[in-house]
C-alpha cells in the first residue's frame, strides 16, 4: 500500500490535523504494509515529482502545528490540460509520477481548485481521496470545511478589539474580512463579535442603506459602528454589470481593497472619518481551533476508511453532523455561497443589525 | 408584553449573549410595547418575587460577558413539590410571583435541573419558552447546548499545556475534564487535544486496560501518555454494582476525586509516579467563543419568535444545524449521553486512541 | 477633594485598568470626602465643560475591559494657544471649566501630545498629576508606558501566525507593526516572534540589506522570510533628505504605506512577490495584558499617592522597576526612541536577524 | 569548541526559547569550529553520560514551544554528593562525562536546585554558565526569571474566568497559585486579575482577617470574593511553629493542599461553601509570551558572550532591566522573596486588597 498525499492552494489551520488523522488511521490499519509519501508544494510536487517517503513520527507533535509540513501551491486548474507543442500537459506529468511513484491512491487536501484538478485525476482513472479544505467554507457538498472555524474565531477577535478603539473614539470601523465569492466568514465572525453592519458578496449593498444605519445607531445614542465587510462586497450598482464593466470598474478603482471604497462612500454620505483594518493573511494562520481539531481528526479517520474500502473518487464531507463521501464529480467546480434568505442571515436582521441593502 | 426572564443552574460561557439575543430580538419586534424583567438568581428569585425591571441598554455590551448579569443559583426540583404544613411549595410562590407581575410569558436558560421545573411552570399553565445551556451537552432533544463549545476550547487548552510537561518530564498525566454523567465534554477535548486515553461515564474503565494502553506507547519509543478523565468516570467494576452499592464505595473512596484512584492504580500497576491537574470552574467561565456566541444569537433569535408566535411550552434547540422547538415535556427529565459505538468514539479509537477498556 | 479624571490621544488597552487603579486607591484613603469627576473624549470634554460625576461602582468590573469609558480625542497641541480675534483659546476655555468645576486635581492619561497640554495647565497653576499611556513607548521620562505590552502581544500574536503561512508557500511577508517615530513595538514583537528581519524607524533601511538577508535564508535552506516593519520605516536615502524633501517624496509615494513600498522594492531586487499583512488597530484594541493591568494598578497608585501627597505637575513613571515621579517640564515635547546601539538591538544582531541596515 | 547543554528541575516555558538563543548567537558567533550536544534529562543524562551531538536545525521552529526538546528531571542536591562504598559519586560520575565528551562548557538552564550543582560543577573546575529558569521568581541575583511571566499570564486567565462564576453564583472562590516557598506568581496574578484577598508564604495568614476581608465586601453590595492563595500559604500560628512542629501539623493536615484548609477555616467563621480551583501543572506548559521569549533570547545572547569571553562560572541575570553576569557562588542556595513591605505588596493594599493579615 503506496499512498501520496499532498496539500494545495493557500494554505489554512488544521492541514496537519488532517494529515495526521489520515495517517494515525491507516497505519493503525495497515501497520507495516503501508508506505505513506510526502508530496511537495501541491500539484507542484506531483507534476515535478518532487515526493520523499514519510515516517510514522513525522505525524507525531503536528496536530496544533498551523500551515502545512508539506508546504503547498496555487496551480490554476487551466495550466494542467495545456502544454507547449512537443510538450506533455502538466496533467501527462502527474500521471507519469503517479505511475513511476506506484502510488496506489493520493490524498489531496484542498478547496475549490484543487478539487477541479482532483476529480480530473479521478477521471483519467487515478485513485484519489480528498479532504476540504478552506477558511471560505465556500465547497460544494459539505457544510463544513476544515480551517473555517478557526478563521471565525481569529475575525472575530480582531473585531472584538477594533470594538474598544471604535467605542473610545466614537468612530465607524470597517474590518475587512477574507472571502471573495462566499461571505460566510464575514456572516459568522460579524454576528460573533456584535458587529452593527455585515456586508457579503451575496447581499450586494447600498452605502446609503449602510450610512442609514449608522445614523440610525447614533439617534439611538450609540456612537460608533463597526462594519464586517467581506474582501469580495459588491455594491448594487456592480451586481447589475456585465462581467466585463464589472472588471473594467474594479480596474479604475483607486484604492488597495474594497473597504477603502466603501469607506470613502461612507465618508461622503455621513460626514465621518472612517477607519479600515485588514486582519489578511493573519486569518488563516496558526493553529487550528479544537473544532477544527476534531473536525480534521473524524474527516481523516473518514478518508483512510474510503481507501480501506477502496472507495476512491470521493470527498470526504459533513452533511447533517456525520461524516460521508461526496463523489468529486459533485463537487468539481461548484461554489455554496450564503443564500441570502437563509435562516442566519434571517436571524443577523432579527438582531437588527444591517445586512447593508 | 411583560417577559420576564431568568438564568438558573451552574453558571457557563453563553448565558449573558443569549439573554442579548432575546432581548434584542424582541426589542426589534415589540419596540416600546415591551417591558423585560431580569428575575435575580434563577427560581429563588420566582419565589421570593425578586425581580426588576430593565431597559434596552442592560443588553449592550455582554456578548462577550461571562456569567450572567441575573445571577443564578442550583433549586432542587424535589424541593419545588414540597413544604410545610400550612406553608405554600415553591411552586405556589412561583406562580403567585408570575401573576403579580403579570408575566405574559417567561424565558428560561437553564440545563437538566432547570428544564424540570420549567416543564411543570409550564404545566401550571405558564407560557414559557427555554433556551438550552450547559457545558455538559447533556441536554436532551438538542445536538447542541450552549457554553459547550466554549468549555470544549478551555479543557483542550488546558490539555494542549500538559503535554509539554509531561514530554519534558516524560510522565503520565490526568487531566479531570467536568462531566458527572456525560463524557461529551471530555470525548471532544481529549480528541481535539490528542490525548492517548480518554475515560467517560459512558464507557466504564478498567485500570490494567489503561496500564497497556500507556505500555504500549512506551514500547514505541513514546516516554509520556495523557488521560483526559471526566469526573464521573466509573470502573468496570463500579459498573456492575447497585446503586446502594455504588454510593458506599464512593463514600469510602480516600481521595478527593476519581482521578486521584485511577493515578492510584495505575502507579501500582506501572510503577510510575501519575500527576493529576484539575482545572475544574475555570472550564466553565470567561466569555464565550465566538461558535457560542453565534449559537446563543441563533437560539435567541428563535426564543423571540416562538413568543412572538404564541408558541410556548417550548425549548429552542439544535437539529441538523438548524434551531427548531422541542416541546418541554420532551425534554424534562432526560439525559443525552455519548452513544458508546458513536462515530465520534470510533474515530478516537480508529486514531489508535484507547477509551479506557 | 474634587478630582477631574481625563483620558487623550489614541485609545489603547490598560486605559479603564489605569483608572479604577486611581480611583480604588482614592476612595481608600479619602472615602466619603472624594467626589471624582469624568471628563469625555479628554481634552475636548475639558474645553467644552463636558464632565459628570462617578460613582465608586463606575470603577468595578472595568479592569479588563479595552478602550476607556471616559471617551477620547485627538487634540493638536497648537491649536490649544490659537484663537479667532474676540474668541477664547482652548487654554482659556479649560481654565474657566476647571475653575467652575472647582476641581482640586486633573488626572490625565495620555501620551506626547497629551503631555505637552497638560504641561501647558500645570504652567498655569493647575494641579496635574499624569500616567503615560501608549503602545509605541515613546514617553520620555519613563522606561514603560502601559498599553506597550498587550501591544507587543498582539503583534507577536500575529506575526507568529504568518510564519505558518511564509512557511507552507515558502514566501516572504512584511508585516507593519504599528510605531510612526519608535520602534520598540516592532524591536520587541520582531524578536519575540522570531522575525528574520526588523525595519524600525531609527535604523533606515536599505532594499539591498533586506535583499541580501533573504537571499542568505533562502542559501541556508529556509525557503521563507518574515519582515517585522514599522509603519515610520525610512530608508537610508530618506534619512538623508530634508524635512521638505521627506514629505515631497512621501506624498508622490503611490502606496497606502511603507511597506507596500518595500514590497515593491524586493520584489524587483529578489525576483519574488511579497505579501503584506498590517493589523492596524488591532494592535491596541481589546484587555489589557496582565503585565499591563499590573502596571497600571502601580501606576494608579503612585498617582493617587501624589495626589494625596500634594506633589502636583508630575508623571507616574517606571525606572529601575520602580515607579517615580518625574516632573512634566522633563517629558513635555521630548520622545524616546530606541538607540541604534542598544543592548536590544545588539541582541537581535547577535542572534543572526537583520536590521535592514 | 565543544558546548554541552542541559536543562534541570521542573519544565517551563521558555526553556526551548532559552536553548535557540543560546545555539543561534554561538552558531552565528563560531560557526563551524562549533558542537553542540543536547545532554537528556538534566544531570541524570550528565551522570549517565546520555548526550548527543546536534544540528543547527533542531534550534529551529522552537521559539514558541513548550517544555524542552532535552527533556529533564529533578535531582536532589544531596544525593551528588553521597555514595555506596566502592561506588563513584554522582558529581564523580559527572566530571567523568564531562572530561570523556571534551566539554570546553556547560551550559545550564534551571532554578534553586539547579544552581546548587552547577555552583558545585563550577567549583570543581568545570566551565559553566546558566540561565535562570523558573515560574516562582524565587532565585536570588536576578530580578526576573523566565517562565515567570508565562505562569502569570495563566494564572490571571484562571482568575478572571472564576469571577464569572464567583460574581453570578454570588460565591466565594480560591484558586491556588503554584509557589511553594516565593509568593510572587501568586501576588503578580492576584493583582491583575483584581482578586480581592492575596496570600503568599511570606505573610502568614489569618483566616479571621480574610473573613473579615470577605464580610467587609458584603457589607459594600459585593457578593462575591476571590482570593488567590500560593500553595505554600502558612498561617500565623504555624509561623510560630519550629520546623518540626509544623510538618507534623501539616502530615496531619487532611486535605490535598492548603486551599482546601483555608476553604474549611472560612466556611466556618463565614457560614459560606468556598470552592477552590487548583490550576496546577497548566500554569507552567505551553508556549512561552512574548516577554518570555523576548527575556530569553537576550539571556541566550548574553551566556553565549559569556562563552565566547571566557567569563565561567556565572549565570546571567537581570538587574535594573539590563543583562549581567552573577558568580554562581552568589546565587546558590539563596532564595528570593517578596518582602512583606515591598512597594508591590504595598500596592496591594492601597487598591484595597487584604494580604490575609
Amino acid at each position: 500500500m503506496r499512498i501520496g498525499m499532498l496539500t494545495s492552494g493557500g494554505d489554512c489551520q488544521g492541514l496537519n490535523a488532517a494529515l495526521r488523522g489520515v495517517a494515525k488511521t491507516l497505519y493503525n490499519e495497515f501497520g507495516d504494509k503501508l508506505t505513506l509519501y510526502g508530496i511537495r508544494d501541491g500539484y507542484r510536487g506531483l507534476i515535478e515529482g518532487d515526493y520523499h517517503e514519510m515516517k510514522e513520527s513525522d505525524f507525531s507533535d503536528i496536530l496544533t502545528v498551523g500551515g502545512t509540513i508539506l508546504g503547498t501551491s496555487r496551480q490554476p486548474f487551466k495550466s494542467m490540460l495545456k502544454a507547449e507543442e512537443n510538450e506533455e500537459t502538466k496533467l501527462e506529468k502527474m500521471l507519469k509520477t503517479i505511475k513511476e511513484a506506484k502510488f496506489d491512491c493520493l490524498v489531496i487536501l484542498g478547496g475549490n481548485g484543487t478539487h477541479k484538478t482532483a476529480n480530473l485525476l479521478s477521471e483519467h482513472g487515478v485513485h484519489v481521496v480528498t479532504l476540504p479544505k478552506t477558511i471560505d467554507n465556500d465547497l460544494w457538498g459539505t457544510e463544513m470545511t476544515f480551517g473555517f472555524q478557526s478563521a471565525v474565531d481569529i475575525a472575530t477577535t480582531v473585531i472584538d478589539s477594533i470594538h474598544s478603539t471604535a467605542f473610545s473614539h466614537s468612530r465607524v470601523f470597517i474590518v475587512e474580512v477574507m472571502g471573495h465569492k462566499a461571505g460566510w466568514l464575514t456572516l459568522y465572525a460579524g454576528i460573533a463579535s456584535g458587529a452593527d453592519v455585515i456586508i457579503i458578496p451575496e447581499i450586494p449593498y447600498s452605502a446609503k442603506a449602510i450610512a442609514k444605519a449608522i445614523q440610525k445607531r447614533e439617534k439611538s445614542g450609540k456612537r460608533f459602528s463597526i462594519l464586517a465587510v467581506a474582501e469580495g462586497a459588491i455594491s448594487q450598482e456592480e451586481a447589475k454589470m456585465s462581467k466585463k464593466e464589472f472588471k473594467a470598474a474594479r480596474e479604475a478603482m483607486p484604492y488597495p481593497s474594497i473597504s477603502y471604497r466603501i469607506a470613502e462612500e461612507l465618508k461622503e454620505l455621513t460626514g465621518q472619518e472612517i477607519r479600515v483594518t485588514i486582519p489578511g493573511h493573519y486569518q488563516r494562520g496558526g493553529a487550528p481551533c479544537p473544532a477544527d481539531r476534531l473536525l480534521t481528526s473524524r474527516l481523516g479517520v473518514a478518508a483512510a476508511q474510503l481507501i480501506r474500502d477502496g472507495k476512491f473518487g470521493n470527498m470526504v464531507a459533513v452533511q447533517d453532523d456525520k461524516i460521508v463521501p461526496v463523489p468529486l464529480s459533485e463537487v468539481a467546480g461548484k461554489l455554496k455561497t450564503v443564500p441570502p434568505d437563509s435562516d442566519i442571515v434571517q436571524a443577523a436582521r432579527d438582531l437588527g443589525l444591517s445586512m447593508g441593502d
